[in-house]
């Protein structure tokens, strides 16, 4: 690399570095945010485990509800069972469609909602991660307008994740980051068997 | 919910199940894969480490390297620190736009490059996180053909995850599952501090 293309990658990175000073200096509300990752992608949950363990990192207490998922061996499940800061919820009737059960499944994930109430107005609680809250609606496993209530009325510190397919209106209002993730491309879709470690 | 409604949901669901099935029974080839997660929403990052912490929860060997960040307080760092069978490599020379200095950042990347050569052709190595790898192409800090070798020659069973904006043809080309993150909306554009445990 010449000399001048050195110099002109140090002006475009002086230039991004000021764009981006100024934009911290403007962000200045210290609350906590509202996370939903949707889309059709792979890397919706662990997206939300990857910033629980940021969250976890620094002490935090955390709750992880894992709403569809269960009966599985999750690499996840092994990594935070012994730590002393999460409080983790599964449901353990599995996939839906693996139990093909709407009356159970319903009860499952109310009482799933009943027991992770009390976070929701406990302030030493730093995040919640609600994983595959989304289908709770479409499949009408839980009133939304519940869901929003506690979000609403959370600590001002609180943050939460909600992740899953197809958030409707309401999660997408609430929120205050939306990161949408998109197949481009699928590994099971050219024949390769789900692993562990990846997919689980 | 009236009983007519159950029945449909349980046999929508039987038929879903049907279609998973044959996928699952389709997919039949065991081997390592490539994964891109790109796009320029946030989760990028954290879906990596999400998965890394599923794999180290099956106890399997793995290498994260952070290409651009460095020098912060992570969260990511402490949770992961005791972990005996993660190794891993930090650019400390943060991210580009604080350095502004092209040949000390270029310097830094190569060097990871080398320390992280090895674990390629290690047959117990299962996965190798290289985030925030996409820029360095952009920024020319590392020969692409180089990279792309050492994936296409990597040992059968082992797990490669990128990260990044902007992920190059040959990088989308390798890749077994691309994801593109989106943003929908963003915290900080609302004027919301970044925090820990959120953004580091």
């Amino acid at each position: 690399m010449t000399d001048s293309r050195a110099q002109r990658h140090n002006k475009r990175m002086q230039k991004h570095k000021e764009v981006v000073d100024a934009k911290i200096e403007q962000a200045d509300i210290e609350r906590g945010v509202v996370i939903v990752i949707t889309g059709n992608g792979k890397g919706k949950t662990t997206s939300a485990l990857g910033t629980l363990l940021r969250s976890l990192g620094h002490e935090h207490h955390c709750v992880l509800a894992q709403f569809i998922k269960g009966q599985w061996d999750c690499g996840e499940s092994a990594f935070f069972a012994s730590n002393p800061n999460l409080t983790t919820f599964t449901m353990d009737t599995g996939f839906t469609w693996d139990s093909q059960n709407f009356a159970k499944d319903k009860q499952a994930a109310q009482a799933i909602w009943q027991d992770i109430s009390p976070f929701f107005t406990d302030t030493n609680c730093r995040l919640i991660v609600l994983d595959e809250l989304t289908y709770l609606f479409k499949y009408q496993y839980l009133d939304i307008n519940e869901v929003i209530t506690a979000i609403r009325n959370r600590p001002m510190h609180q943050n939460i994740i909600i992740t899953g397919r197809g958030a409707t209106k309401e999660l997408l209002e609430i929120a205050d980051t939306v990161s949408e993730i998109n197949t481009i491309k699928h590994a099971f879709n050219q024949g390769i068997k789900a692993q562990e470690g990846i997919e689980w």
